[in-house]
């Protein structure tokens, strides 16, 4: 039922946002785009992770997660973000398996930083343009050779995924996932509620490296 | 004892800063310093919050937390957030009274947005030059005619006390913060890890309210 003052459906109908989480994930890759999605006003957000179990992120802080795999609800966005957990996750398959499944329903696909890696070595980024954290390029672009990555972008926009490059290129990102489920008025409003100055050309990368 | 490969201490011998949590807090103002603050070598993070139960930001996510206000170890840092959740905690005593306490010890005291409405309200600011978040201003203003409130400031440092303005300022007095306690090479480092655009500059605030 709409809300008509606000424009908000009731949470019940709203689309869902279903963010990966697993030990290790670095904080900002989720925070940072929880902070810009959490206030749509069709979407909600819901936290995901294997067994259920709280995940505490590389700098140590825990949070909750409202489903395990087997009952995480239908998509509308998946998100993927990275962190040092990347690097054992890449050989969890269960959590790749996963990936490929959630993709495949979602209306939209996005990873920040590292989180690239699991969806490539998923097979998500078949044949797509990509990016990733700059310093973990190499290793990332090592885990699929059919991916065309992008080492000059703060994020990439390819169909329905987009990628991100490191941490706090993802709270741009998300602005522009915003802009691509709204409209950009409402991409510059989460920013401005949230005093951000949006870093809001997907080409100006001043962490780009050169392969 | 040193780790001395890196200039770590090991975890027994980091000083705490303590992030105070409370239900509806806004996400980005615990978790940008969070990112910024969470990998020091001679600092680890604490949560805390009154009861030792896990809050809920107003972006719907939820944080465990390491201690109650009774258990808080003594603290080098004190960090307090801001969020629509403040509009109540204004009215706790029991939050109060700890602020006023853990700032007592504490040898830096660091707000985030609304956050600097709590420690106005704990006498914590008197006589300070403060800043917080400026769509809040005349609220945050109204709880303490003892503070010099700042309507121009991406953050405001005074002494020990650092009050940042709105949820994405505090990314960027956190790194002000690491400077303090180390260095501006390891707020760079910090920044840079996260391949975050520093807006470094206090006084540059795209943000400020006339009066």
């Amino acid at each position: 039922m709409n809300d008509e003052r606000s424009g908000n459906v009731s949470d019940n109908d709203k689309l869902t946002i279903g963010i990966v989480l697993f030990d290790g994930f670095e904080t900002l890759d989720v925070f940072g785009p929880v902070q810009m999605l959490g206030r749509l006003p069709k979407h909600k957000l819901v936290a995901i992770s294997q067994t259920g179990a709280p995940v505490t992120s590389a700098q140590g802080l825990t949070t909750v997660v409202h489903h395990d795999f087997a009952s995480a609800p239908p998509l509308h966005v998946l998100l993927v973000p990275g962190g040092m957990g990347t690097r054992t996750e890449i050989g969890n398959s269960a959590l790749l398996k996963f990936l490929q499944r959630k993709a495949g329903e979602a209306a939209w696909i996005a990873s920040v930083c590292t989180g690239a890696a699991l969806l490539a070595a998923a097979g998500v980024l078949d044949g797509r343009r990509a990016s990733t954290n700059k310093a973990a390029f190499k290793w990332v672009a090592s885990q699929s050779d059919k991916v065309e990555w992008q080492p000059r972008a703060r994020w990439v926009v390819d169909d329905n995924v987009l990628t991100s490059s490191g941490v706090s290129a993802g709270t741009d990102m998300a602005l522009a996932l915003v802009e691509q489920l709204y409209d950009r008025a409402q991409a510059e409003e989460a920013a401005r509620v949230a005093e951000y100055v949006w870093n809001g050309d997907p080409n100006d990368d001043p962490f780009a490296v050169s392969l």
